[in-house]
């Protein structure tokens, strides 16, 4: 690509550049890259303050730096200060990101599976051998990658973003500015069945899903439409890869799932709740607002009040794993045998006394 | 959709249909809905006998109740009274799906690359650019739906739905009457290595996947083929969503498992068996039949006795989790304490008593 | 198939064959199996010794064992002797496969979409639907399936096969002789965001995946694309199905990961690394070499001293587990109870010492 120079990048993004004006009509940036790694023609940026003694050292052709750097960083060249370094750095690489890729292409692929009723926004793309089903709506400025499949009456709306191989079903709806990643399946049947006489009797899933907008799903992530109503999505909310959402699931605005995390049906997590990696919610139960939940950790009740919560095994060698281990096994007879050792020696104590109290 | 009568449901369906005759006369139901939201075109039901005491005072236009309830629901209004409601709930979602879901076009799309010696039977539906390749056979009434990709000599039953962008690989089977979601992957792969001076040497997988009757498979789950053998799964499996089934598994009869559930190689899973979501089985173990095992527990030797079964950390605030789980890593030097702390009551006890004997 | 001979066998594969002549000569193989289950038509391997005592009574048709079992094994019938037998499997193994599989066929199928700039390999294969961006690359002898996804500038080396339904984004590159199943994911986004104010910025992921040669990925599986740069998998890596990698991870050489692991970000995991199903490895740590995780272990800090390390909540039957459990919620407040206990002791031995010595 082109090198940006810095009062070009500073006129897209604000930031106040500093530096001796030399160097800074000088610097030619093709590359951000990590503070460790930088190089003359690399933009950093400084958020961690520990990083703040090598500021001096580095080679890097523009660092940005929070307004309490600003000296230091001035006195080593280039920079860029801003009130937070790491929402520039992510602003940043999003104006990169629009320069160097390759927009698609607007309009229908001619391999592409379009029904007639579909309406599709004259701006929106529609990518190689991707299928859209009768009655389908597709808005402004959105991209449907290719092999893509949109089932009947779903809707994408405006400047949403579907890479190659995403599955949205029928009835299912997804608001603007998303972007949903490779593999992932929106509206397949929740997992309902009643028992019959030791069978399972399907129960059709008949509701869909409802997206807000601002929600990133990531790769081979799997929502469920829900059994009778919809499974919920709210704005802002971020799906990391191989994430599970059951039937009926809620999720509030701007909540954040690492990847591998389970959602079991008819679960409502809040807004600005975060999940680790693994992390499990078990069904039907409520997570309030500003929760945090450790990853690896299984959810089996209800939480009510904001924090951070946690339930892991603590890892360990494998030897000594075992043996505590099989403490915990026994753990319910050790506490026995604590409450049988203190009655002993509240025994002992009061024997004791009264030996002492009667010895004349 | 137009709306339903309630005779023509009882006719369809069975059940006892119960209410004053000018109700029941005048019910037209459009939605089958939850209990809490139900409306006038509603038809809803009560399992729980916690509803009891709010159904008087349910507008609902139909309740589908059991024969305890049948006066309370009577006097209500409109309701059909069936031996177990909840059944005949699922039943009448599969009579709702029948009638409002657009069915599938009996045969081949025109952009489907068919080889020409694949059998598909005439009322089988092909979606659009699916991929069926030589020898595969599709049953009678069988939907493949759009992507799809069936492998060669794959064999589908009759009456089987895949949903979009299945892959079902070279000479893997799935019975009749089954539900395979988007992303479902059969008879990739076993993961087989022999260790080789630091290397892997890949063992070929030259088994495939024998799949049942009435198994529903959800979206983005697995199986994988046998090694030698194949990977077997009996009737009525019903499997959710992101699941992994290793090579030469094999799950017996009506056993369901949830979401995000992982099943290392060569186990041997009984009939009946639950296990709840993220449960994890060891390889080469085998559980018996009416075992259920809860979520996120990893499963590490057989179990040869029916039951319910568990191993999760349980969830803690994080604070509380931190000062137990320091605790845990040390529980083998606590019963060591413990057992220290016995010795020592015990022989100050002994000791004591020889005091007191030998006082004079 | 055509039955095998052995001496046709051993002069692909090397090994010693012993056994009566006769025997050896008359042998016709049509099955590799397992040692339980091998007929006059198998070929099978002995590598437990376990399975010793039955080897005289066995009726394969071959079977293969090390040397410590060559005078047993050639008593019993037709036998190849090689220091290591499982190897030897695996080789015959694949030998078998490229007798029995049909290979595919080199050439672009007339259905696949792929852009004029891209460079595919004379010999290699491209399947039915594929989709093959601008630039991309297809080595000589690659294969690439059915409805696969090859975006923009991405490479696939020499000999690499993937399996249908690939999806392989923009500038990822995958090295020679690796196997990719159906499903995969390589080069989503990673999960990268900034908050701001209560919502969350997204961080353009403008980094790519390296994978190098003889690399095996299963199905569903899931590697993210770097952030700033790349992620990277060595060489001779297996990763079995529905594995997510985040970005900027790295995998050392020879590592193998069993299903349903999860790598969180910035993660470094070295070389002849084994992780159990369903193991995950938190983000920004490091794991040294020859390190073995259990599976279903939670790793949150760094593993600096090779070793096998573990961290699994003990399965139980439930009833004894919820005890259990209840206790480990307040192991905290019993280890400090041992603690007053020992106190206890200590002063009470201490009070009859001072009796004692205060005894007239």
């Amino acid at each position: 690509m082109v090198a940006v120079r810095l009062p070009e990048l500073v006129a897209a993004l604000g930031g106040e550049l500093s530096g001796d004006a030399a160097s800074v009509a000088a610097a030619r940036i093709d590359r951000i890259g990590p503070f460790d790694d930088a190089t003359p023609s690399t933009i950093t940026f400084v958020a961690n303050p520990r990083l703040q003694p090598l500021l001096a050292a580095s080679t890097a052709g523009c660092v940005i730096v929070g307004p309490a750097l600003r000296d230091e960083a001035a006195a080593r060249g280039p920079a860029i200060v801003t009130p937070d370094p790491y929402l520039y750095f992510a602003r940043l690489t999003q104006w990169w990101a629009a320069r160097t890729r390759v927009a698609a292409a607007p309009g229908v692929h001619a391999s592409a599976v379009v029904d007639p009723s579909a309406r599709i926004a004259a701006n929106a793309s529609i990518g190689a051998l991707a299928v859209i089903e009768a009655g389908a709506r597709v808005g402004e400025g959105a991209v449907i990658g290719a092999q893509c499949f949109i089932g009947r009456d779903a809707v994408v709306g405006a400047a949403t973003r579907l890479a190659a191989r995403v599955t949205l079903h029928e009835r299912c709806v997804i608001g603007a500015r998303g972007v949903v990643h490779s593999g992932v399946v929106i509206g397949a049947d929740g997992f309902g069945f009643a028992p019959a006489e030791g069978r399972w009797e399907r129960i059709e899933q008949l509701g869909a899903v409802q997206i807000g907008d601002d929600v990133d799903i990531g790769a081979n992530t799997c929502i469920d439409r829900g059994a009778l109503g919809d499974t919920v999505i709210g704005n802002g909310v971020k799906l990391d890869n191989l994430i599970q959402i059951g039937h009926n699931v809620r999720i509030g605005d701007h909540s954040a799932l690492a990847g591998c995390v389970g959602i079991a049906g008819s679960a409502t997590i809040g807004k600005h709740v975060t999940i680790g990696g693994a992390g499990m919610i078990a069904g039907h139960l409520e997570i309030v607002d500003h929760v945090h939940i450790s990853g690896g950790t299984l959810v089996s009740h209800s939480i009510r009040k904001p924090g951070h919560y946690t339930g892991v095994f603590p890892i360990d060698d494998n030897a000594a794993w075992e043996k505590n281990a099989a403490t915990l096994r026994n753990l319910h007879r050790l506490r026995e045998r604590v409450r049988a050792l203190e009655k002993s020696v509240r025994e002992n104590a009061a024997a004791d006394k009264n030996d002492t109290t009667g010895t004349p």
